[in-house]
C-alpha cells in the first residue's frame, strides 16, 4: 500500500468523532443530518470530518442530489488490520516473556 | 481503552518515519544513534519522533545514562488490532457482496 495512503488513514482515525462516525456507519449507511445528531455538532463541522474520512478512503458518499448517504468503506479498515498484523509475532512474544 | 490514548496512537502512526522506526524496533531494541542512520535525519529530528512514539506508548526507552536503548511496546499495537477487529464483519461482508 502507498505510504501516503496509510498516513491519511491513520490521521483520519486519530479523532474520536471520526471513529464514532465509522462506528455509526458500521450499522448501515445514513445521511449527514442523521450522522450529525448524536454529536451535537453543526452540519459544517460534521462535513469537515466526513471530508477527512472520504479522503482517507474510509467512507464513500452517494451522488444523489438531495440525500447523499454516507457508507463505510470497510476494506480500508482491513488495510489497517493487515498493516498491524505484521506485528502480531512481537506482541505474542512480549506477552509470553516473563516481566 | 481511553479515547485519548487511541488518538495518540493513531496520530503517532500517521507518519512514515515513525512507522519505519517501529518496523526497525520489531527486529530488536537499539540506540537512537543506530535508529537515526537509515533515515538520514539529525538526532534531534529522530528524538522528536521517538517522543511522539513514547507518549503514545508504542516504544519505551531504557534509563541507562550512556545508552538509552529503544524498544517496541508491541502490546500497544495489539490495541490497534483489537480496535480494528470490531470491523472485521463489515469488510468480510463487503467483499462477499456483489459489486
Amino acid at each position: 500500500m502507498a505510504v501516503d495512503r496509510l498516513n491519511l488513514i491513520f490521521a483520519a482515525l486519530a479523532d474520536p468523532t471520526r471513529r464514532a462516525i465509522l462506528a455509526r456507519l458500521a450499522v448501515g449507511e445514513t445521511s449527514v443530518t442523521e450522522l450529525a445528531k448524536p454529536f451535537k455538532m453543526s452540519l459544517p463541522g460534521i462535513s469537515k470530518h466526513l471530508k477527512v474520512l472520504e479522503r482517507a478512503g474510509l467512507i464513500a458518499r452517494g451522488r444523489e442530489a438531495q440525500w447523499r448517504p454516507c457508507r463505510l468503506k470497510a476494506g480500508t479498515l482491513k488495510e489497517v488490520a493487515d498493516w498491524v498484523e505484521q506485528y502480531r509475532r512481537c506482541w505474542e512474544e512480549s506477552f509470553e516473556r516473563p516481566k
